[in-house]
């Protein structure tokens, strides 16, 4: 309704939606079975997995979230890729995976079709493309507040015919995938934050811009060690977690330099923005389903003898829920349309909105889901748990709120300060 | 960004922003001195006011709001109009007057043209459209839940010649008007509610909505009595007020019968739809000018040493207060383009989740607005605490919240019986 | 249910719980009848307030306010006093004017017992005392932020025989009314925060706390003007009225100083603790009869043929608004009974908290009984409005609430420094 | 500060502190470390427990739950015992256990001890008492909504010598446990809801109240099967857990009817009362340990060069946090005191009050620790994302929010109907 929806994309939503409802929803419990326990939840995907990705190709479900600016790109816009994205949300535990469009994979060829030179990606797109392996974008440090990258620590020194990496890295994303194949790695090549406060000058080998890179590191490399997966209240996200990595003097080959020396901000600049509206996006998708549950529920519970859909407060909650969830979609198709029509840097604005407002409003209504359901809600026989928990963490995930509500702030101000000062009547 | 905006539509939009901001804003404390004390207050509109409309007709800044359906029209589409109405949210005791698009004349011209004929329309309607008259719109009434327009209770009693007119009526904006011309009154014709639910039979002389009609009543009519402005938190809203009005045994003649008898549903029900949008989208006004008032207040007020524009607390305020906004705009926007492309009968939720939404938010935005400034904000210093007053009364006006999340929550669960019924997977 | 109360305060209690309900409440209607419209409101007070004034001093429910310290003093803890405000707030037009214990005269009168001499108390305080004067307290300007007191700027002189004030004050309560005899004025004898701030030393004659004084200035002193009373939302709260005021030139004789020139601080420090538990007591008083209101309409209006009584979103209103106005009595219990047995002075934490937390949730009570009235919630035929635009002073009044929230977040750091520095384990 | 506090009720209360601080809190680690990893998590508990259980009983730190009214109680009161549950859930991991005064092994002493006859408390509540066997309470079931216990339906069945139990629980804690002897189980011994909805006489052998029994069901009975535990968010809490389990055909001897069949009732009603507000005041200290890790967070990260504890968003949180675990406190110390002065029965208003209120609060505390913290918050590197899920449960153990609202609402309304129905003013 923001935007049009050419007819091939409109088509492809209607297939992923029924490919979605008819063969990922019901295979959750399945995949769930087939993971397993212990040690062997890490040590394969589920079966169920790769039939359903056999199915996506077949229904050309399947890279769906490269622009077309990339020859590889099935050519969506971010608006209609948007629409895919609230799909997918509604089963995240497979449709993103069964359809290759999962994060940080997604991110992850983005920068190799856009930076990577025709040697990396032979060697490393192609298979991501196809599903043969996975891949991690290994940024977050313990150390230091990584919402700002220009924190980034993990060092980077060259060495005859390449380079030694040595750091810390956690809450890496796919990291512990039996399947991985490469960590894409910012890095430290330059000065350090303290040198560059300490120095006068600010430009040229001293630019806070310039002292990181963007390397590939190869999964089994020595010296890199997978230390342990982290929790999200109490989920490790097996098979592929979010984990803590050492990068333990790695020697890495020359070619395996992205862009160039000092462009590690070049290159992530342009990943995280859309990055963003995605996993908001997928968001919306994880609310309609809590809401679906939510409702279905309300129908089939009677407390003293009346059901629970026919109390006030309970259909005061679903109201409630299907404007925020709107509000939510709202925010984020306008957010994508900017992207397609003034480019992901000029449409800083939107993208942040979206970003802090959805997660926010869709905890609520997961979190009334839960409430409706009782103690089941917290536990294993319905997703919502998993689903706040997951929510959560995009709380976080690329700088917390309140990073982005004091940029926020700060420009609403700068504009008003374009449009207004001086005047004596405002 | 929703949909399109025609050439001419965006011209009057950017005529009309210059209009306000360079007109009716720096006029506004005119206004309040020229509207006096006391009594005065009541007796003639402040001469800004005729200045400004004069000014406003002369830029074809003039009945901006009837849709091209009527020959009297701009011809604006109910999403081009939004963008005119939050313009004069911006300064809502001036622009909508100024530019004779204000409510409820607006609402009443509308019922007028669509369903007066041709001897009303030259009596009543033409002074309206030159902006000579005023007109009201009498609906509320004390003694029944009137968001149920089924409950209104005064009573309309044919005799020779015409109709006598008796009951109570409050809320009644416009009543207090030296310029009042009219009153449009929704009336009971028929049966009462306790009548009906005896009944065995719902049809004919029983169908529920077929026992009200809409006619008019003249200003100066024997046995009308304006008997008291209502004050909103203290305001009395002079010169045109929300009053109670008494009508007692008050003859109309015949030819004052709008459509026919009974048909007061068919009336009312286009004329609420399109009106709570517009009562939103200048409330998106009143949150931008209040966010406005906000900033420059900001930047202009030190606490220990300390500008206030400079603290977090204060600059996640106005994040917020943007996100919000933003929200509330597309809300808006959403629902004005629904009724633009399937009517306003067919975009029931999509004007509901706005109406509902709008109000509170605006409010939060109003209320840090008055926290920032301090005892200013509460005070006449500042048109903040009449900002909140009126914003309040939108949360009432046209059915309290609770009415509107208990239809959109019931729909919700219709909707989902529909899609998902016995389902096992949802 | 925190401390004990004496036999002879709970008899007060009873006595003053009958009175308010039986003679105040009751009497409402005919004060705002008696009050009249336009400038007669200022003209003299409505003669049921006297006729009160003469029964409550019958009862013995006269200055009830004043500790024991003081010979004048009724006696009672502030903890027993607490549970007085809170009835008195139940009808706050009312009763605290009948038993002479309304803001700011209490205050004013609490300063002239303490730091008075016996000449001050016989001219001033004896007649206050009686309830045949009222008295102002003149702190608040609109120039400087108020709520620290350092940045005063009313300027204070020295001349022949005494001294001359000059500068403008604003929401000076009291000052609009017909008994008004006196300011107790805040004013700046000494240095400028900027002279202070230049100055190398911050001791001596640039301590910044002994740069101001507190007179005394005669109501009817040449040179006194009020200017016009300020509006809270739209109400005017005559006769007392919260008035701008210009002492320019006021000529006041030496006797009038009190405690000392330099000696501001010493003596408002005392004042505002306390003073600021009254105001949260009797809000806590207003959200019981809000609450009370709210019932009563919801167990006489039915919607849909369903009482709202009976509707289970209104019976959570009620619930939750149960359980808020529990917690706030108990915080400004709390609050109190520390006052009593550490002093204002210690107990900064104690009273910050009631302070800020009170008026935020009485302002949510009172506006879900707003909710529920309808258009009458907000407009003159219920006291609701008036009381929300009362309440939401509070959240200014003594400092803006984020003001009171730094100062308690500093303060819990402070303190966690002293618990847990250095601790390897927290 | 709301009642009085015995001397040796001080003394244990400073002990505890001591305990848990300086042995508790440093061997979280430990008791980590030691629970290990898969099966044998569930299969003894870690070492650690018995070393600080052992030091516990040294100190005197050992069953402090049990009224006076019991021989084998410690003989605190409710208020005084309270002060110690908010010590004990600033380290819920260890504290409750190692003083053997972890729920619902309390909840259960307390029946055995009230209503157990001699050799029931010889065979079953000693042990609990010395701390050598664990025990569970089995009365919420999956297909009814628990929180109104007529619905359980469990079934007991007489035979020759006993009875045989037929039914399915879950969310019993302590079902895993290594160290479980019994079931204290609540079960159908009479009718069924619907057969006493179709009678017509609700008295006698039809009194809904009369319906159940609470009986001993051993561990290892044969036909008892612990299915599997349940996650609250992805935790298992071994070793205890919340576990689903079967009784299938078990037998039990006549001898393990506790009080009498159809009593059921009557024993639990005492004891949900008192173990809310010992869950609420745990959460207390839930919260008082969170804001202890959130404020070190705080002095200790940087974000652009300024500590987070020097920022006015973070110091307005810590400043909100403290009113909230300021008013949660005061609620429920009021109702521990209430409890103790008019007992359990009449204290249900304040009760509902505290177990609604609190968790809801303590959440957001939580909450925002979690965000200050990062991605660490939501990861096993700190308690605070266990602290929110195990938190979360208290808004659904023991009735969810929403039914404890509806009965305060309605009971407030009730005691409106009393106080003030008939009259005319308010």
């Amino acid at each position: 309704m923001i935007a049009e929806i050419s007819p091939r994309a409109q088509k492809v939503i209607d297939t992923l939606r029924k490919f979605v409802n008819e063969e990922c929803i019901p295979n959750e419990e399945r995949y769930e079975r087939e993971l397993g326990v212990g040690a062997e939840r890490w040590e394969r995907e589920p079966p169920v997995v790769d039939e359903l990705r056999a199915k996506a190709q077949e229904l050309g479900l399947w890279n769906l979230f490269l622009p077309k600016e990339y020859k590889e790109g099935a050519g969506f816009t971010n608006y209609e890729y948007a629409h895919m994205c609230e799909i997918m949300g509604t089963c995240s535990s497979l449709a993103p995976t069964a359809t290759n469009s999962n994060a940080p994979d997604t991110g992850n060829m983005e920068v190799l079709a856009k930076y990577g030179n025709e040697q990396q990606k032979q060697k490393w797109l192609v298979p991501l493309l196809q599903g043969r392996t996975r891949s991690a974008f290994a940024m977050t440090e313990p150390a230091v507040p990584s919402s700002n990258a220009t924190n980034i620590d993990c060092r980077l020194i060259r060495t005859q015919g390449g380079y030694i990496v040595n750091g810390k890295k956690y809450w890496i994303s796919n990291a512990g995938h039996p399947r991985l194949s490469l960590f894409l790695a910012m890095v430290r090549s330059g000065k350090t934050v303290q040198e560059i406060m300490d120095s006068p000058v600010k430009t040229g080998e001293y630019d806070i811009h310039k002292q990181h890179s963007v390397v590939i590191i190869p999964a089994n490399a020595p010296g890199v060690t997978v230390v342990r997966p982290l929790t999200v209240f109490g989920y490790d996200d097996a098979p592929h977690g979010h984990c803590e990595v050492i990068f333990d003097n790695v020697f890495i080959p020359s070619e395996n330099m992205i862009l160039g020396e000092g462009r590690g901000f070049e290159i992530i600049q342009g990943r995280l923005g859309p990055g963003r509206l995605h996993h908001a996006m997928r968001a919306v998708g994880t609310a309609e389903r809590a809401l679906r549950l939510l409702i279905n529920r309300a129908l089939n519970r009677e407390i003293e003898g009346v059901l629970l859909s026919d109390r006030g407060v309970i259909i005061e909650w679903i109201a409630k829920s299907r404007i925020e969830i709107d509000a939510c979609r709202l925010l984020v198709l306008n957010a994508s349309h900017a992207v397609d029509i003034k480019g992901a840097r000029n449409s800083k604005k939107e993208i942040a909105m979206a970003k802090v407002e959805v997660p926010n409003l869709v905890l609520k209504i997961v979190d009334r889901a839960i409430q409706l359901f009782g103690a089941s809600g917290v536990g294993q026989d319905t997703k919502l748990a998993e689903m706040y928990a997951h929510t959560r963490t995009l709380r976080l995930a690329d700088g917390p709120d309140e990073v982005h509500l004091q940029q926020l702030g700060r420009n609403e101000i700068k504009q008003f300060k374009r449009n207004y000062d001086g005047k004596s009547r405002l």
